[in-house]
């Protein structure tokens, strides 16, 4: 039994509404639990100049967490000055995921970028963040078919994309971990899944002791089936109504 | 008759939702028609090093915006690397505004940082900054006093303060301007007022023509009525239950 | 009394040496008693990326305090890397000043940049800095002229600008602040007024107790007639022979 | 048939040579074919702040690329003042595995920094960082034992590590990836192994289609066999005399 | 015949202003023809860190330009976020060089900065900088010996030190090169040079043809004799009258 | 007698090594004794945006230290994020000395960056750059002429260059100071000479005591004498094979 009373297969309630934001072409709030990340698609005509002319469209990610997301104040990286490890990991992490279920030739030379702003942390930020991009990302598609950006019947969404932590603690596999389990876990992972059930990122990494084969299969297996929940909470938002 | 069919004297629809964060000692989701601002204020033992062993708090404010709160993407100022101009003003006049209010020699030595960070922008989002930190910033006052961090008789708090932007625009003085006319703004005006109807800060600027004495007084009477109106919705809110 | 002898209404001794440099298009030394600043107007063909192909000129301004201006030596905003909330608010409100008096239309597509660097501190050097930087830009208005840059016909400035600082000291108002009487003052406000007499900005900020209505009134005739006489002065050296 | 003639499950040409820097506790110059990285192991006493006084040691990494180590000048970190997202994490992954083979509380309040810079890159030059940075710790572990820094029958190495990039190309699961083939990978994963055969990384990403299950299953295996055998090569390199 | 009619071993016009600053310590403005720069010392008391307790005092130097010092304006150091290779360069120049007349055991633990700040540029601003930070230190060792920072019999300085630049045109050695035949040089020449007569620095480079060595001996006569001079100005600045 | 065994006028045991990089289109490995410098020549097309469309090509340099080049390790200057004022002087220092023997119209619109990585430093770090770029400034020529880059009859190189440290130890001049020795130098003098033997740079720098203008001619033999044998081996390592 887990301090909040999941079962150790269970997500945390998920919460995500769509069109939160009124200026951005795609939004939604995501909540995992007390997780909640405000993920906006920025989706404009151009690409970087490196793909210029290329015919191909572009898809990033910039993830950061407001300063007292957390239960301590960190300082804010732009007074800092610089961006930290962590931040350009995650951030980077977004963007591939999400530029694994995007046909770049079919989204023409346009550029979305996907900015996931953790308004509060409770554990899996990253994992909510490309959970959540991915209805801004599908929101801001519609806007530009609504808005003849894109033609009718062109889709460069391949799939969807959904994200989970899993981790062992006390030797015990666990689904969608809360910040308390996961400072006490002894692995961690996040697993990235389309909606097809194929893998797009596996990170998995020994906080304590290394893991064994077995540990990992079962670590994939629960997040495999979360994934899968998450995929089937994302169709249903998108075909709910947009705005808070 | 304005664009959003208010009167000349009439403030935007106001929201103000304490306790949004469960992490923060104090907080506040502001909302000024569609602009939004989550402002937190973080309770520290302690005091920077240049105030040590005076026997002094100290309360200090950073604000930014997240980059899709606008109609069109800005670069995150971490990413560029340094502060704008503009933010470093903004920050600097909210922790002026907050300190006009409050015995830092009754808050001992403990720090409250004021966290405003727009995620909407809808025009006034500085303004709306400051009336939402005075509301996180007594909550933080009341969580300090329920957690024993100050005594109970001790109240650093000596006043109330809120703020609204004023402006010409086709030589009429209106109040609480959005985005819309704040572009077509002639003068541009940020007023802070206290609870007991004084000047905390004037800031007014031509932004075409100069403008004249007389216009400046209308100005001035305007902002303090819409003052002394936020002041009366903070204090109702403050009486009201915490949480979204 | 104050304590360098001057009434209350009275400003410090004024000063400008207009063509103090040899290098640039118009440049002034200004001293308000001890403060000493060293303006310069370098004018160039083109304008800012952002503001190419519209016809219009720009008028931009940077103020910068040499290391040892003031009693004990700063460090240099070059070797901390970033240039800190003071230099960013004062540079900007030196440009938005100086802009009220320019017809950027006018100027045509031309820049000028107006750097005012501290020589030497004692009080009022932002109010100090908007007065010189109107000589040296007069200056390089004149060589634009004399250089064929501007046809003769063409005038892009539209009125004169001059600033001051103003202050209640134990309750009474008082004209041009020196170091001593800046920091005791309770409330401290910066006003710029065109050679017509209206206002360009009115920045008044309670350091200690908020002031009242009255109070402020005080301020502003105080330094509508301070402005006054420095219009006056400015008249007179742009009358002068230029150089040291 | 590889480009270079290699089975599937073959390394390239592995050489390392210990104690290749005059200076360094420890240090290693390893090569996988073409890729060639130094790397340093630097132990002081002490440990960064946030350790203090807890009685435990402290390991961490830095990896850098000298600008012509690829086949095209990049431009250096230093000059652009900031570290990439791409080094950062890196760095960050080097540390890790390192410190899953450490026992802290065994390295009592010391820290070793591993320098990890890649004179001429060729593909998996974080793998190889690994590989190499595990040499250089244990010549820095030895020199403690040596140097009476460490007590003789301490020894913080619980283990040893290394890793090893796999991909699969053209539907092929393939072994240590020169460049040629790293950028047509359509699965790209790199795994840190330790000399007891368990996992302390496993970061999978699909660069093309997603990857099925299966697929990850014949890369883990490649990569746990890749490891045994850079196990053994670190094994024989500790054995022989160090030097160039 | 010098474009400006001097004999080629004749210096400028030298002009030294002592105790320009009211502020500092010590202070000159120093002036080579068109060249003019503003030299303070700030003297304090302690050490930085990497000196305490070593019973020995420090002297460093920092020189910049002011953006307008110049024909055209450069970007200020403090906006690019960093400082360039050229100033960082003379200011270390500058520091050596006032470190070689200076018993740092005499000066007890005190830390002199010497600020040299370029107001007009027009050749030789670094041996302007040299000779001008030399009577500012100067000042700030008496101001120290007036106000009981340093005991009367102690005198930390055990020379003087000046500086002037030499240079090769159109095959003719030439003494203090201004700006326009600084452009045309050879061959271009640093050399600092104390009271004595002995060399603290010799810095030749060869801009355009290597140069031989009877060249760099005619070249070491014209600067000895150059700084004879201005060793004698110095001397007879430092008798006069402090003050502009 | 000097710690090594070597006579006052005997450089250290020199080794070069070229065509170390497989990457670059010119490189050396130089060593001084303990001092490892990589040096790499990297030769592209096109010129900085300031040289465009003059005709002529760009020779440019950056130098840099591993972190533990030195017996203790240094921070990163990518990681301090700014690049340090020595580091920022050598670089320069090397890149002049190399255009002083590259004629620059001859190279056409063709840029080179030497990059000048220390690997292990033992004094004398900045002349083993200036001897190893020039062997891999010569490699990159001859690679532009086989590749068509650069016609058969085009030759920009003018001549070879070379450099050298000397010093005064207790009195005694003397030839390549190894680090032990330039500590204790009461002179430091680097000098830069071309292969006819005349000079391009001569940096001579009082540590102690001021030096006499005999002492200076008597570094100045022992300097133009290493040079020659420098020379020497530059020729016969070019008229060797490439590679390690």
């Amino acid at each position: 039994m887990r301090a909040d009373g999941r079962a150790v297969d269970e997500l945390r309630p998920i919460t995500i509404t769509r069109g939160w934001s009124e200026q951005a072409e795609g939004s939604a709030l995501i909540e995992f639990g007390g997780t909640r990340v405000l993920c906006t698609a920025s989706l404009t005509e151009g690409v970087p100049r490196w793909l210029k002319g290329e015919g191909r469209g572009w898809v990033t990610a910039e993830y950061a967490m407001l300063p007292r997301a957390t239960s301590t104040r960190s300082a804010r990286e732009s007074v800092k000055g610089k961006i930290g490890g962590r931040t350009h990991e995650i951030s980077r992490l977004i963007g591939r995921s999400l530029r694994s279920v995007i046909d770049l030739k079919a989204l023409g030379e346009n550029t979305v970028v996907l900015d996931c702003d953790v308004l509060q942390a409770d554990g899996g930020t990253r994992t909510a963040s490309i959970t959540g991009a991915y209805v801004a990302l599908a929101e801001a598609i519609s806007w530009a078919h609504e808005n003849g950006v894109l033609k009718p019947r062109v889709n460069p969404l391949t799939d969807s994309v959904s994200a989970v932590s899993v981790g062992i603690i006390d030797g015990v596999p666990m689904l969608d971990l809360p910040y308390v389990e996961d400072v006490r876990a002894e692995t961690d992972m996040n697993v990235v899944v389309t909606g097809s059930g194929d893998f797009v990122e596996v990170q998995g990494t020994a906080e304590g002791v290394p893991f064994r084969r077995d540990e990992l299969d079962s670590l994939l297996d629960l997040a495999v089936s979360g994934c899968a929940q998450l995929s089937q909470i994302q169709r249903e938002t998108l075909e709910s109504t947009r705005g808070r």
